[in-house]
C-alpha cells in the first residue's frame, strides 16, 4: 500500500504541514519506504519533486518541509512498492501532457490482469509499473474520445474518467488522484478521505507526528483549501471518507461535483 | 540569452562542480534572472528540479549544489527571457514521452516567424515560448517520420532531428541540448562547447566563481564525462567549440558521431 495526498486551493497555499505528516509515514509511522514525490501546479506549469529513499530521510523532502512552495493544486505519493522494482521511474507522481497541459497522476492499490486490457501507443509507460500503464491506459482514451483538442467544458472528461475507473476497479485496488492543473479528482476504492478548510478556521493536529497548526493564523478569510489523502491526516477535524466506486472533482478548493 | 549545461557519462556523476559554475550565471556573472532548470536522469527514470527565481538566490539550486545527485545524462538551462513571460511553465528543460521514454530539452536563443511552421497536435506546448513550441514540432516530426515505437537504431533519429534543427537555425539562434536519457545531442547555431573528462584526470578551475576541482580525487580511471555548456565553464581546460550547423551525439560520455 502507498499512501496519497492532494490539494485543490482558491489561493496558492502551501502544503508543508499536510506534507510533514504524510513523509512521516515513509519509514517512521508507516511503512512506506521505496520513495515518494510531490507536484506543484504554479498557474500552468507544474514541478515534481521525485525521490527513491524514504521519504522520512530524504534531503528533497527535507527541503519541501522547510521551504514553503505555494501552489493551487498539489499531487503527492509515499510508495510502498508492489508491482516494479524501487527506481525512480517507478515514483509517483506521473505527469503526461494532452492538450497543452500537463496532466499528473498518482495511484494507491495493486492491480491483476491488466496487461491484455491496457493497450496503449500514444502514451506510453517509462518504468514497469501496473499504476502507470493505467494512467497511460486513461490519457489514451480521453484522447480518443475527445480528439486533440480541449473540450470548453472540461467536467465531462472527468465523468469520463470516473468510468475508465469504475473499469480499472474490477482488476483491483484503484485509489487514484489525477489532475490538468486546475481540476483536481480523487477515486476511491477502499481508501481515500478530504476535508474542506474554509472560514472560521481552527486548529489542526497532525496524528503522525507532533505538530499543531493553527489555519486562523496562515490564511485569509476567503481562503477555501481541500486536501485530499487516503487516510485522515489530522485527528481533530472531521474528514469525509468516500466509499467504493465514489469519486470526487474538486476546483479552486471547491467541490465541483458529487 | 540563457545558459545551457548538460553532461554524459559513463559512470553516474555528480555535476555540482559544473552546476555551481553555471548557477553564478543565474544573477551573479550573468544577466540570466529568469529561473533555471535541471533534469538528472537515474536509469529510464528522470526528475527535473525547476525555479522562476534567479539560481544565484534559489533555495533549490543550494539543494542541487549540496546535494550530488549522481546521474548518467544531465541537461540544465538558466535563462533570460525573451520570448514568453518568466513563470514555471516557460522555464526549461522542457520533458515529454515519446516510446516509453522521457526526451528532455533546453534551448538558448531565440526564433522568429515561426508560427506557421511549428504545427503541432500530438505533442502541444503548455508554456507560450518559442522553444517550447519547437521541442514539440521536433518530436511531432520524429514520431510521423518514424512511427509509434523507436527503432532498433537510435542513431537515424538523431540524423533527423539535426535536419529539423537546421531548418529551425533558418528562423534564428538555435543551440539546442536534447536527450531520451541514453543518447544527449547537442545542436550549435553560435554558442556552444563541450569538453571531454577522462584519466589522466587533472584540476579544473571554474570561470564564475573561485571554486577549483581535482577530479583525481573525484573519479576512477575508468570513468568518461562530457560536459556541454554556452560557453566553456573552466579557463584551465581546453574546450571544444562547436560551429554554426555543427552537432554531436554522445552517449556513456563518448561522442559517437561527428
Amino acid at each position: 500500500m502507498c499512501e496519497l495526498l492532494a490539494m485543490s486551493a482558491n489561493v496558492p497555499t502551501d502544503i508543508v504541514f499536510s506534507f510533514t505528516g504524510l513523509a512521516e509515514r515513509g519509514g517512521v509511522t508507516g511503512p512506506h519506504v521505496d520513495g515518494w514525490g510531490i507536484t506543484f501546479y504554479e498557474g500552468k506549469g507544474s514541478r515534481t519533486f521525485k525521490d527513491a529513499s524514504p521519504s522520512s530521510q530524504s534531503h528533497i523532502a527535507q527541503l519541501i518541509k522547510s521551504y514553503p512552495i505555494k501552489s493551487e493544486v498539489v499531487v503527492s505519493h509515499i510508495r510502498q512498492a508492489n508491482r516494479g522494482c524501487v527506481s525512480l521511474e517507478n515514483t509517483h507522481p506521473f505527469t503526461r501532457e494532452l492538450w497543452g497541459r500537463y496532466w499528473t497522476y498518482a495511484h494507491n492499490g495493486q492491480l491483476s490482469d491488466y496487461e491484455d486490457k491496457f493497450i496503449v501507443s500514444r502514451f506510453q509507460s517509462v518504468g514497469d509499473t501496473d499504476s502507470e500503464l493505467a494512467f497511460c491506459w486513461i490519457m489514451e482514451q480521453v484522447l480518443s474520445e475527445f480528439g486533440d483538442k480541449a473540450p470548453a467544458d472540461m467536467k465531462p472528461v472527468f465523468v469520463f474518467i470516473a468510468s475508465l475507473a469504475d473499469e480499472i476497479r474490477a482488476l483491483g485496488v484503484f485509489n487514484m488522484i489525477l489532475s490538468d492543473g486546475n481540476y483536481l479528482m480523487c477515486y476511491c476504492t477502499n481508501n481515500l478521505s478530504y476535508i474542506t478548510r474554509r472560514a472560521p478556521f481552527g486548529e489542526a493536529k497532525l496524528i503522525d507526528t507532533d505538530v499543531v497548526i493553527d489555519f486562523k493564523k496562515e490564511t485569509t478569510p476567503n481562503d477555501v483549501v481541500t486536501v485530499i489523502a487516503t487516510r485522515p491526516l489530522t485527528d481533530n477535524e472531521q474528514w469525509q471518507v468516500l466509499t467504493s466506486g465514489e469519486w470526487k472533482l474538486f476546483a479552486l478548493g471547491e467541490l465541483v461535483n458529487g
